[in-house]
């Protein structure tokens, strides 16, 4: 029996190297494939009383079904906390979801069509990639800086592609590179998103871990006239495995996002919603999240001292100042898939860069992750990484 | 600014009927209108001890990322528990899905490209024409007798439309009906999928929910070819609020409902998967079960005498054996929309059957929920409500 899938299913496949990478796995292998928040630090006691306070206070709502909008207590303390990096927006703007992901799932479905352009940064997060690509479009890559998304290279690529959706955009310490957009160009990237017409998607998972410098405001504080969708999630500040994340935006737009929510889940988990209002009002999470980003920093200190130590002449990497990855080029002609094999024999792991380009290309290049590997491993790893770099 | 939405969003819309509906949220008014399970039955004190179990022993993994396909431990409870239904299906070919909500929204995006058939039941499950709806297809309906799909009129559906590709059904105690599919339509169907190669989406989130007779074997139990998709949910027998359903497929298909989950939003809440083990693990979930059962036997009887003894001639009900609801016909030229408004005037409501037919017509049924009522709110709401048919 061979039934027949949808065409979306020709472009929303298993890759190898997700194959690869379920061998990084083994614990003998020391991993900077992931993306996982660093386990020691989950606030499990705290959450002992956060889940018995929600059971006693607010039981049967919690194990009930709710609102597709999600949990008004916590759109409010979100909507609260969104002042923070410069953005107002009322909690009825503000949608629940299941985790960011989600919010880049449902950007694919509210905006495109067949043959549709996605404007994205080159590279960009597979995962996002991955969520549009059910949607059939075509992607256009803009070329990127130390300063993020080149500003004049995206003012060309909306005058070549006038059907494009959206701009999508990690402007805080980019999954993959680690680069953040400078002010400046938030404010340019806001000014071309209205004279071309086209919204954008401000995917921002990482801004709140940022290490040193000045805080920058989201792109989505610029925005006056309702044109950018601003999607936000505790799995790296609280827990990911809570799945709550959410989108806010226009009034008109977040009401397209909450009726594709109701056919596609009908809502985010109740309980999960109130665990997440009651952890801010039973502790402070500001100072939680204080607490994740001095460890982060000096796993990325570590992490970049050792890859200067290591790493050969020829092998470049960004410098990211929050977040949790770093970017490595390799001299080109290098094949990063061929690197990985070669690095899994010294037990030691990265993700291969050119998944991240959505029209392939760019082989020479590894993301690696320093938040989830203990500061020992970081050394080891990156030392036997810079064996194979030397070696090849 | 008025930016351009995917095709899809002119058919995902809010209804007017769903606003009307917002006004039985109001406390005075006896709502038969929602599907919610009884909340007074909830297990609270349970789900206490069940939360500390969990972020005692396993509070890392709880809060951390864990794999699409689920939690490997509840994957196996629900496979075990499958085989009450006669359904034998390993752990491995089982995904865990946000509700069984989740699990439609995925049959959608797996097998419909635009205009593509879908056959269903007519009438059908609201929500699960409204998630397939975003993929653009055409319904065609088959129409029901007290033994459930007309087999006859379904291989007519499947002959006419070589494009169909699946059929959906909700076999047991059916959403907005209350009927069950006999015995000999459920193999009479698998012999029809297989014969035309076409995909079932068996949907039973009621099943469990029996009040007298005998168990009847899922579809499922009749596949031998793996044409058949289960889509289970814990939403009726232990929670709704902690959005935990599944999907059981052969190996192809639950490979395919896997990539689309990834993009989707990832996996499901790692706690609450856990939650959902331990509490089986803890607790005699088949006599929490048998509990429910029989609180919502006991308000389907009254509903039903108090139908019998309230209703005027020209107005017929099923009687459901099982699952939440029952369903009305009023004689035609009635438009159960219009009768709503003179309900809530008596301050009861219900859902106008309309809806549940997706190319209109019929608009002469209500639904009605039992589950969710306590008794003498029942007996005071359909007298009411046999008032206002009386007065029409």
């Amino acid at each position: 029996m061979s039934v027949k899938f949808a065409k979306r299913m020709e472009y929303i496949k298993g890759s190898a190297i997700r194959e690869l990478l379920k061998l990084t796995e083994q614990p003998e292998i020391i991993s900077f494939a992931g993306g996982l928040p660093a386990p020691e630090l989950f606030p499990i006691e705290e959450m002992k009383q956060v889940s018995l306070r929600v059971l006693d206070t607010d039981g049967k709502a919690a194990l009930q079904y709710s609102p597709t909008e999600g949990y008004m207590p916590l759109r409010r303390m979100i909507s609260e906390r969104m002042k923070k990096i410069g953005v107002e927006v009322p909690p009825e703007q503000i949608l629940i979801t299941s985790g960011s992901q989600q919010g880049l799932d449902f950007s694919g479905k509210v905006f495109l069509d067949e043959g549709d352009t996605v404007i994205c940064e080159s590279p960009s997060y597979l995962g996002a990639l991955n969520a549009f690509k059910a949607y059939l479009p075509r992607f256009v890559e803009v070329e990127m800086d130390q300063d993020g998304m080149r500003m004049d290279a995206l003012e060309k690529a909306l005058q070549e592609n006038p059907n494009a959706k959206f701009i999508y955009t990690i402007p805080d310490f980019q999954n993959p590179t680690g680069i953040t957009m400078s002010l400046e160009r938030r404010k340019k990237l806001v000014e071309l998103a209205v004279k071309y017409n086209v919204p954008v998607v401000e995917d921002n998972p990482y801004g709140e871990l940022r290490f040193e410098g000045e805080k920058l405001p989201a792109i989505k504080h610029f925005d006056t006239t309702g044109i950018v969708i601003f999607l936000g999630t505790f799995s790296k500040i609280f827990s990911p495995g809570l799945r709550i994340g959410w989108v806010a935006a226009s009034p008109e737009i977040v009401r397209k996002y909450v009726l594709v929510k109701q056919g596609a889940d009908l809502q985010c988990n109740s309980m999960a919603q109130r665990e997440a209002a009651v952890f801010m009002e039973m502790y402070d999470i500001e100072k939680h999240i204080e607490k994740i980003i001095e460890v982060y920093r000096r796993r990325r200190d570590l992490m970049i001292e050792t890859m200067k130590k290591e790493f050969p002449e020829g092998f470049t990497f960004t410098y990211p100042s929050g977040g949790l990855f770093t970017w490595v080029e390799m001299p080109e002609g290098l094949d990063a898939a061929e690197v990985l094999k070669k690095a899994l024999e010294e037990k030691v792991a990265f993700v291969p860069g050119g998944t991240f380009y959505p029209n392939g290309g760019n082989e020479n290049h590894c993301r690696l992750n320093y938040s989830c590997m203990p500061e020992d491993k970081i050394v080891e790893g990156i030392t036997r990484l810079g064996k194979v770099f030397r070696n090849l």
